[in-house]
């Protein structure tokens, strides 16, 4: 398909996983841009930096400006390229893309700066808005894509949690006004007001400018902490269960392109593969770690996705690389491990454990053999070396 | 059977699953009652708002009553409707109905304002007791429902988590008593006093208004943080697992209402449709979110519950609704996924994942012959359209 | 065997799951006494309700204190009692006892009212010593007991938790230490004095009494709240881990008791009823509530382990007891549920899941051949009642 | 292999797993002199203690140094001997040493010191930093080096949460800087200044220094105190998850070592001493502890790795030790407990529950054999000795 300049703009904001290098720097230039921003912002708002580096503030502040619209013009631009029907239609698709969440964001950036040409705008005030690039990161990190992916995901239970929690709040922030507000007006004067001391107290963040002085109230208070050491601790369970979910998902897809480029496993269709890419645990060795030592019972096999190993075999030592596996032969002749394998730069490894290794060999004749022909060539090999006497 | 007006009035006020649209809304305008309720009397105990609306707040109050009392009278009256002998006669079925659980907290909704007309009763006070109402939510809110089904069911192990967390209280406050009682007599005069500090430092809120300030004082102190750390959180421990186990639940029986309004599964039996929803996995799908994309590993099928998607094929895309499903060719020729799918709205699909739905298709011959049909009638198709060249 | 007083009193004082009803009013009597010591003792550190009610507590400190004298002399006169050959010499055995963990718990209940005829001793301070007796619940509470069991299973796990917050926190103290020692020289004199804040900071409890002011010493008290809210939480994880466990352990155990007591069950060998213990899920259900519903899909049969069920049959219904169980129809015939069952006391009941119930059948031909006659007289019944048609 | 000084020096400071007691010892002094100095260095930062006992810890300073470095040199000169080739070099290879992380913390450890002689540095920082003598506990405990372990292995997730975490803290305090700027600007006036209040309040350690005064800012406040707990709670989450699977992986370490260690698995291979050792659960028991008693159902046999028991049978009881194994023959016979077992010292049990001692016994017909001599010639015994009857 010969390529338009809208259809290669668009592919090189949204690179989808493609090889194309200066998309990638396009990434990271925008990542940098935005944390600089946010930094530049931030710092921005004491008075003494702000007053001192103000034209350094104000050039900065311009050369993003430029950039972010270049961005937001771009992207408008490209939107019909969407892979999505709705999309296509030059202005239809563009004006849904500009009320497309994202969209939104990269508005906002650069909105604020060209609001105070038409109005008069507090400047304080204004800066603080430009704040809401942070949020442009979104699209750049796969972290706060995650939180996103989490609260949609859960969203029910978070949503039983929170009337829990609200229904809490109102309940315990009328019977400390019932309480405590004759002893405390100035605190406990109305229900909205007793809510302050009522969240921090079942949240147990406890600021202490506001304590119940009532006997009565102190008693309250008590049991209150406890209340809330338990029902506030909700939100915090299904978040934490809902991320190792997700970030399980997403374990899965790198290792699954890992896998892929081992070649081993190059001729197994996508299905195998994803069969394995499930069994197989990625491992970070940083570099002169020892894997495995002469000797340990074997537990696992190893394929290297990243880095380099060297197998400790006298005179000469075997060095192996990506794409290369190692640790077989344990596992194969189902004896205690014949070498020391040592990382020599920092390594990804992806374990196969014993049962799996066991299961795969079953399923998978071809991948047997091929496994079985490299062991036996380094028995083989092992053996001339005199290692194993 | 023929009605009488009081098992309708029953059928409406407790419809159990029914279609009936007016119960329906009923149930809502009740929720939104209590809602506005609540609200109303939390923002009436603001001085400054209860003067400026104190007429509309007085007619809101006796609209509310008006309905809350309508509505304890109809429960009261349809009592010897519920499908449970005990509740059969008149008057003791009532009686009994009288004294359950929830008809005494909507006793209790409306008690106060009765009570007015025959007691002296501090006003304010009884306003705030008008928040009872919150606890009428109980019978509308599946997660207020929850609070109690957990609580219920963890209530020996929360029973030991509270021996627990009083015996290591009472030592706790004892021991401070001991160690500054002399220096601070002001805040430590008593163990009972002594446990406020105890309580706050525990429970890790530490409000601050109480420290210790002796060395031995303090020294104890860092050691009940660390208990507190480790003892209080238990009950949060318990009540997540609750929770989690409650929640899942609930889900199935929301998939399982799902699974049996899909065509594909109408003939099964109770049974089958039990074992399929155990395996499904239900997924909201937000509008224009890409489900699954052509060339990927397919890893699951999945059925539309509820709303649109679009099958990304040339050059006419194909629209599916619910109760139609797909994804299911890549599954049964193992071969990458064949088309891009779009949801056209937001969707509630059902995941089948890969494992499963081979389990399933060997347990059910009739099913897997009526999905491959549909499967092999697409495939067709595709070829047709020249997607798969 | 015939009982020698001593014997006797050795299995009233520890009953050990005996049947001696006395034992067990002993066991509920001296829980009583123990709390009533225990808040008798911590109102008394009120002054004024010492002052007030002197005698009273005098006069039931000197009543606990015979009972406790007297149980602690019964219980080192009956020591050689113990089904342990370590005790059985009259005097080295009794010597042992004597310093066993729980004796000395005993002892320590009654010393210091002893010791007052010695020794002129603070009485203020006597008193609170005399909540030791707090302990003496160890032998009587089974949650108390379970912390035991926990810390001693979990002690290599909780060992190392508390080397790695030891380490931060001497590592925070001397930070925190060097960085605001010039500027508060009051709070951060020295390093011990540092790991107040440090520990208050750590486990998030930050009673605010002490905070850094210079900019560094909160840009690293950030940094050690982000450690404590991970690192504190080790011992957390690690104790609600070996609750759940340890409650679990218990769980079967009751549950196994109420297996062996279910008449279906009784010519079951100790194997097969462990068996069962294990996929029965107990289950308690409060009066009036409905365990299955006509026409619901059947997910498990359930045993009456307590209480009474109403089967809700027309035109009489069927009552069972203990001993009975009932939703097996649904099971073995596949079908819903064909009668409405509600719980007409609280119920203990124990549920057997559809999966496990056809295990179980399978396994076992003759508990399958009870099981079924019942169900088959109970449909011709209900057939003849006319409830199916 | 005859062994040089430096490979006996290399072999003493690295024992990994050998059985030379002299190093054993060396690494328990040197853990209590690295203890000693920590100590030592945080009393010293007490005014009082320093200028009481300056001579004293002048002179303990001064051994520790002689220690240290000493113990430094010996490293750095046996460093060739690492069973690593990139060491191999004497130049090199020390200098690749001296850079690695463990070196340079002993470098650390001792350097303060010696910069004392060439430049001027204020004593009492010079003195603090001997604190890093600290981290030299990371290569002594296997706590702390666990803590660098989990660490490495969720650094993305944690790098993921830190993510989150960030984003979140910026966004608060510039929302937060905006709302009271105006109210407090003493505790307000920019956003890296707002950063001290959001942390303490997402944190939820809530010191109480910095609160906000305006209703929005309360509101805010309120808000951020629910976000916290859910959002700061996730590196707990990830840190306890990864914590969890270490101390997993470590014992099963430690319980492989013990099950070679029983006689009964002497002629196994290590494939299957793997198996059983996944298999076994390990147990501490404390002297005088009943470990089953007669007449209850088995659960479990039990393997002695550690410690006696006494078997308690008419008229001798029977006494256990290391290698043996007892409980079997309830499992094997399928019948209640025959007799009682008891705890004479702390014993280090292995338990293999019930299920997995069937499957072990179906692979292993020559362990059944083994196992089942030797229940037969007991249950001879027993049945010799009347306990039977």
């Amino acid at each position: 398909m010969s390529q338009t300049l809208r259809s290669r703009t668009y592919e090189f904001l949204e690179p989808q996983g493609s090889d194309d290098q200066l998309a990638v720097w396009f990434d990271r230039f925008m990542i940098f841009l935005i944390v600089s921003n946010v930094i530049a912002i931030t710092l921005e708002s004491v008075q003494k930096i702000h007053d001192t580096y103000q034209s350094f503030f104000n050039g900065f502040e311009l050369i993003s400006i430029i950039f972010f619209s270049a961005e937001y013009i771009a992207r408008v631009w490209s939107a019909p390229e969407t892979p999505n029907r709705s999309y296509k239609a030059p202005l239809t698709g563009r004006l849904k893309y500009i009320f497309s969440p994202l969209a939104l964001v990269d508005l906002a950036a650069i909105l604020p700066f060209f609001l105070t040409f038409f109005f008069v705008i507090d400047l304080r005030f204004m800066r603080v808005f430009r704040l809401l690039r942070l949020f442009k990161l979104t699209r750049y990190s796969p972290a706060l894509a995650t939180v996103g992916a989490v609260l949609m995901e859960q969203r029910r239970q978070l949503g039983a949690a929170l009337v829990i929690m609200l229904t809490l709040l109102v309940f315990s922030s009328s019977v400390a006004y019932l309480l405590e507000k004759d002893a405390q007006p100035e605190h406990f004067a109305s229900i909205p007001q007793s809510m302050w001391w009522a969240m921090a107290t079942l949240t147990t963040v406890g600021f202490g400018d506001v304590t119940p002085i009532t006997a009565l109230g102190k008693v309250f208070g008590a049991f209150l902490m406890v209340m809330g050491v338990g029902m506030y601790a909700l939100p915090a369970g299904i978040l934490a269960t809902g991320f190792a979910r997700e970030f399980k998902k997403r374990e899965f897809t790198v290792t699954w392109k890992m896998v892929a480029s081992v070649p081993a496993f190059a001729n197994l269709d996508a299905v195998t593969i994803a069969e394995i890419s499930g069994a197989l645990k990625p491992s970070l060795i940083p570099a002169h770690y020892t894997i495995v030592k002469r000797g340990e019972v074997a537990e696992a096999m190893y394929f290297i996705a990243e880095g380099e190993v060297e197998v400790d075999l006298h005179p000469i030592p075997i060095h192996l690389v990506q794409g290369d596996f190692f640790g077989e032969m344990a596992l194969i002749f189902k004896r205690p491990r014949l070498a020391t394998v040592t990382a020599t730069t920092d390594c990804h490894l992806l374990m196969l454990e014993r049962e799996d290794f066991d299961d795969l060999m079953d399923d998978h004749p071809d991948l047997r053999t091929h496994i079985e022909e490299t062991a036996n060539k380094r028995l083989h090999e092992i053996e001339l070396l005199g290692n194993l006497t």
